[in-house]
């Protein structure tokens, strides 16, 4: 379990005054970022020096609450199936008191840019997910 | 059903030269705001006059292909279950030859923002959408 | 001159209901991008053949009325000072009515990506130019 | 003056590796959103109950050194000129090694959204500006 905390910027909110769905998607996404840069594998270090990209093949999630601008929000990250080409991180979000925003989930491959093709998850990478995995 | 053309902009792609997942996303919430605009209720128009929102309660998205800056896509939007107070929108994304590039779909839930409760979904709306629902 | 259409979408307009500022600089680099693609050279074919980029030195932008959601914008291009290794454009954005919204300008310079320094501008690039400056 | 730390993220940048440029205005609004929040007038609140907007009315950034993913901003913000109904904000970006990165400055105009029209400035926001104004 990892966590990373954020505020709602005011351009992240709609007319409506709320956020805009796709932007709590992007939420999770930089908290993938951190979650990476914490186990000492910053996603463009490690795109770089492991020609390997980790494209997303599934994204999900469901709104419970609206996240409104200058709100703090908790991202939970949690990994859950780890396969032998992609993997799964599944988020939980919560506002300043601890009530649960929203849930999501994205299922990351790992390709190689250079044929286009899904490849063996990269070893340093394999073993941060499992440190983090739910036991079996 | 209905389509909406749309061109993958320079900035919608990442440093690994595909689109960012959640801009995908984005690019279903255009076609939806057109489907609105073409059946004669621009969702800027209905949440201002209907004093209603249609907040997300749910997003998900599968990718098959990488989206590339330049491309056009087509987007097809499709209307899945109607409730009495959310619906559910499907869409299919395809490339110039018409290749798969991603499915996608979204629950939409009729709020009053008034009391931030559930709400029927408006009868305009939902005869929008009854036009375009598979038949039963 | 060149001139590019777009719609204002939902997700560009803040909780004051219009476009937040950085969007319309977004506005003026599709219309560039459509600009370049309209001369022969689209932007993502240039940045892969040339091994050339076009990274902004400077963008400055008025503001005159407000953008709303569901607002149709004409944006119109033209090419002010091109220098031995930049160049500038100018844009006037304006709504349904020819209403002026906004002005801008940007000044793209042209660097070779393997020294990350300024290199003159490739031949295709500035003859596109030339062809949109005002006269001398 | 005012400081404000954020991290550059995978999906500011774009496929030539740096941040699209537009996005490098979007670092000084959120260091606007932070310099108020920390004076005790968060944006949103101050909207809401102010009954203000505070749309800008001219931006302009000069971009010295790219911004690339995962690199660490400061973001400098002082106070320039205090008007009537307007006040102008310069931004000064900087990377880890406080190398200069960009330069900005925002104009931002009062306006009651009731009428559209300017307004004089808040008495709390025009003192909290005052506090961080250079010496006359």
């Amino acid at each position: 379990m990892f966590e990373h905390r954020l505020r709602v910027r005011f351009q992240h909110t709609d007319p409506a005054g709320i956020v805009f769905f796709a932007n709590i998607l992007v939420y999770c996404h930089e908290a993938y970022e951190e979650f990476l840069r914490d186990g000492g594998i910053p996603l463009e270090e490690f795109l770089g020096k492991r020609k390997q990209t980790l494209p997303l093949g599934h994204a999900e999630a469901t709104f419970k609450r609206p996240f409104r601008a200058g709100q703090l929000v908790t991202v939970r990250v949690s990994v859950g199936r780890i396969g032998e080409r992609s993997f799964r991180l599944e988020f939980d979000l919560f506002g300043e008191s601890m009530e649960h925003l929203a849930t999501a989930a994205t299922v990351h491959v790992s390709v190689d840019p250079a044929t286009g093709r899904s490849t063996a998850i990269a070893p340093e990478l394999r073993s941060l997910l499992e440190k983090h995995a739910p036991p079996a």
